[in-house]
């Protein structure tokens, strides 16, 4: 026997054998249960105590390691004291166990309780690693981490879209993306990103939009031209994967999830390329119209028949970008987005960062110029040529982890019909 | 001299001592401009093209390093190549080269100008290192990253000084903390913290408080007592203050920052002994009063006396806390504060864990039970003793630094005269 250790979590599963309890108990963040044993034989008040322990209590066990350990699921400990913290005053709505599944919703609905089950548990620790190694990558290749505002006088795509807030009697909305503020400070700062929340007031009815979420957003100063941005948001994204692969993969793999396990360089095929495979296949899309869902699920298929995970579609008509990306000759940009397993994770290009340019950018969309002087003011004073992009970081976790639904991958998600909890 | 290598930056100051140009150059995240020289005998055309730049465009230089630096600011470059991509179009509104100081809100309106002057750089170096140590630290200590949502129903202390949202035709608020949600995951996961923005619709006129904010929030489970809260704070606090000094302790010391170089021990003081302390030197406080700001600068000033910024006071009367802080007898309650320089900076204690007593405590506080039942469910399924804090990010910032203003701590500060930019 080791030292004497103390564990605190909640009890998954309870086994009588004979005069042997075995305690299954769920500690720390990890993702296969430690057992707690007590032997009638070595301390039978204890034993009667932990043999009686409702499913779901919050226990504090002190106890020993034995030298061998006999339950499968690999950790053990023999208890010699253990304290009943809370206990479920109500059936659980989840079966902790795990072997009866819950709905949908009630995941949602008592998240709490379905994060104790190492399926659910294991997206959200894959999360924060996520988080950690994405601001690890940039913060190590020379970019500030900054805040930019969430409640904002204008919005970067017009207004149509975003949630309004009454910013004492003056119309204000809620931040689509900090993509004003991140380009601003390419006017002082030269490569920048922010981690935060996001908003879109539209009425999606998908798998893959929330109406709030969390972005990644980007932009470098001083680029050569987009491929700058292309290969830095490639690196970015092998660089995660890589490192939840070495930290969780074999948890991930063994918890039944579909992950990602070697990811090659990412194709770059312009928008007209993939038309033309698009409509070679049996599509009828027309130069200019966006790919919608059934055209993106076929690209990531046909990618993915060639080994391919990840891919960039690169110089989208102007038309379908928003005013603040580069022209690209007449009809063209220089806008991409990164798709992964058919869903667009990523969308950016490289900036228009000429003033006279930007301000005939935001006429020809139909915008007020007079609306963004705060913003347009920053390209007066020596604003370099930039780009960058936004990436969803929620659709980022969903797929690295193959999960089927972006509701799976946030806490608490918010949708139309959903503000509660 | 060294290999070839390539600068970009923004052009801080021109010199020209007879047939010798020197430009210095705001690079990277540097807080001092690396010189750049250029000498007409070596060079003619480059050197009629340097001495011409204008103060504040973005340059592209392509030089070598020489053996020997003359200028006093300690990087210098002689040029080979340079790249004029972008130039002032107008009058700056900042003087870049820092002579003249600007009025407190043009730093705040042209932030990306001021972003090239070396001492507001340097707050916002700063801030990203604070932001980098604080989640540093806590994930080392087991405590899992997450993300809450932004747009509630129900506010932590009632709906009075909330942003409303129209949420699809459902009335919504803009979170004033993570505290409800954070707390309901205490039922499934032992220890969480999360960095995102708070919303407060207050009407401030003060230098400490903002509309927008971003926060730090922790939740540990399985707590003994509210000591392992304020231990953990005060380590937290303790190793980023010590990470901040280690990185660019100096380098603020030389711009005229007034840090906090070493941190001692925090004392624990309750309220009725600050009470007396303040009593005892012509306040005139009644038991259960709260600190005015005055009061808290006194505070300030009288530990510092003592050689020690930060301070907690702990034991707040039940009264002016809110319903979700553990009662300690009837009159006191298991809350704290954590005081740096007479300000603020973060609020905590346990929590009332116990169904029953949460209840009545929302009854007692004239809050609707109803409306937290989402919140309350939470409580009947093994909830073990818990206790965290809120800590306002901005404000350690602020103080960690020495500001005298929050608005210095924040890239575009909201408060309720500033919603641009």
């Amino acid at each position: 026997m080791s030292e004497p250790r103390q564990v605190t979590g909640w009890v998954s599963n309870v086994k009588i054998l004979g005069k042997i309890a075995f305690i299954e108990v769920i500690d720390d963040l990890s993702l296969t249960p430690i057992t707690i044993v007590v032997k009638k034989e070595t301390n039978s008040e204890l034993w009667e105590l932990v043999s009686k322990v409702k499913l779901g209590s919050a226990l504090k066990i002190e106890g020993k390691e034995p030298q061998q350990v006999v339950s499968k699921k690999g950790r053990e400990l023999h208890a010699e004291e253990v304290q009943i913290l809370a206990e479920p005053q109500d059936l659980l709505p989840i079966d902790v166990t795990g072997k009866t599944p819950a709905s949908f919703d009630d995941y949602i609905n008592y998240r709490y309780l379905a994060l104790r089950l190492p399926k659910i548990r294991a997206v959200f620790v894959a999360r924060s690693i996520i988080f950690q190694e994405v601001r690890n990558f940039l913060t190590s290749r020379g970019f500030l981490e900054v805040n930019t505002p969430k409640i904002v006088k204008a919005g970067a795509e017009g207004g149509a879209t975003l949630f309004s807030v009454d910013y004492f009697g003056e119309k204000a909305f809620l931040a689509q993306s900090p993509q004003l503020y991140k380009q601003m400070l390419m006017c002082g700062v030269p490569r920048v990103f922010e981690v935060g929340p996001f908003f879109r007031a539209e009425k999606f009815s998908t798998t893959r939009h929330l109406n709030e979420g969390w972005g990644l957003d980007v932009e470098m100063g001083f680029i050569n031209d987009v491929n700058d941005v292309l290969s830095l948001l490639e690196e970015l994204v092998t660089h995660v994967n890589k490192r939840l692969v070495e930290s969780m993969g074999d948890q991930l793999k063994s918890l039944g999830f579909n992950i990602i396990e070697d990811m090659k360089q990412f194709p770059r095929v312009t928008y007209d390329e993939a038309l033309k495979i698009l409509n070679s296949n049996g599509f009828d899309l027309k130069w200019g119209e966006d790919f919608d869902p059934k055209a993106e699920k076929f690209l990531g298929e046909y990618f993915q028949q060639q080994g391919t995970p990840a891919y960039f579609i690169t110089e989208y008509p102007w038309d379908s970008k928003p005013f603040y990306i580069m022209r690209n000759g007449p009809q063209k940009s220089y806008a991409f987005d990164l798709d992964i397993r058919g869903i667009e994770i990523a969308s950016g290009g490289q900036r228009e960062h000429r003033y006279s340019e930007l301000y005939r950018n935001l006429v020809d969309k139909g915008l007020d110029p007079n609306d963004f002087k705060f913003y347009l003011d920053a390209f007066k004073y020596g604003m370099p040529p930039h780009g960058g992009f936004g990436l969803g970081l929620d659709r980022l976790v969903m797929v690295l982890l193959g999960l089927q639904n972006i509701r799976e991958a946030v806490l608490f998600p918010r949708d139309r019909f959903r503000l509660v909890p």
